[in-house]
């Protein structure tokens, strides 16, 4: 990154802070489109419209489809991180408490089924999809590296995301705490 | 059900198997489309030129594009079933790695997709998605049944489903045998 320029770095500041906030409102409309909408309605005059900015900006700064759906990814990766207290059963069940949070405010699990559908056949969200699901299971495969290895840490990790995901996926509805700290107590007795 | 009538039990039996073979075809068909290309590509012009019959047969016997989808899945319903051993740890294992397979060969995970993606929206199709979850899992939680109660339980089924399911939605990965064996091991033990 090259060093700020004196007299110059009010304006840019200015400039950057105004990029910033157009990219994060198109990037929310972006994905509020894509959640709620589907995969073939994020246009440019579409996702325009919703963010309240001109079809000329959306151009300008994010050209391609693909752009777009980045921004709005971008979007989901504001989610808030937690700080680990060091006790393992209480930091997966706050894991997977966020994990369900993620999933009914962001709408991760309708993120997710768009990625899986369009991630088999075009390269570039395969890719969008590989490093969202990485930065998401960060914390649960730090976590769980410290007490499973091998096909027994592929498992758990699996069936801990499973926990929130399938009941999701298969049932539209969401685990209970009570159900995600068994799923917990279940993984750590059994590894 | 009404009793066979003599002399016409023949002819019935015919157009029986006749209607059962259309079916059986216009379901492959209908199936193969919702896997390999979307939901919108169900159409009954698209589905019978797949299918090789003709399009006003598809609509006397399936009048709505519902009707397509309904008969496609039940083509999944063909699935071969197992019969179970006794032995608890055998039998899950039997029974992931044939979820595996319906994944790998029915492609099982689209459907799931396309059916959550319909089934927020559509109550119809939210009927045929917990039909179709009802009688995939019922195996699974007839098993889980012996060994679990209440978040538990919930708990070890979605964790199951899971480890086949999250591999494929987040990685487009099948789980190896090792992966499937840790998942049950882990869940036997920690129930």
């Amino acid at each position: 990154m090259a060093p700020p320029v004196p007299g110059r770095r009010s304006a840019d500041s200015t400039e950057d802070a105004r990029v910033a906030r157009t990219r994060a409102d198109v990037g929310r409309a972006a994905l509020q489109v894509l959640t709620e909408e589907s995969w073939d309605a994020i246009t440019h005059a579409h996702v325009a419209d919703v963010a309240g900015y001109s079809k000329t900006t959306l151009y300008t700064h994010w050209p391609s489809r693909l752009d777009l759906v980045t921004i709005a990814l971008d979007a989901v990766g504001e989610m808030p991180h937690l700080e680990p207290t060091g006790e393992l059963r209480t930091d997966l069940i706050a894991e997977l408490t966020a994990f369900r949070r993620a999933v009914s405010d962001y709408k991760l699990d309708r993120i997710l089924i768009v990625l899986a559908q369009w991630g088999v056949t075009v390269d570039e969200i395969r890719r969008i999809r590989e490093r969202l699901v990485t930065e998401g299971e960060r914390p649960l495969r730090s976590m769980l590296a410290t007490v499973a290895q091998g096909p027994s840490f592929d498992a758990a990790v699996s069936m801990l995301s499973g926990v929130v995901v399938c009941a999701t996926l298969m049932w539209d509805e969401l685990p209970s705490d009570e159900v995600i700290a068994a799923a917990v107590d279940i993984v750590l007795d059994g590894v």
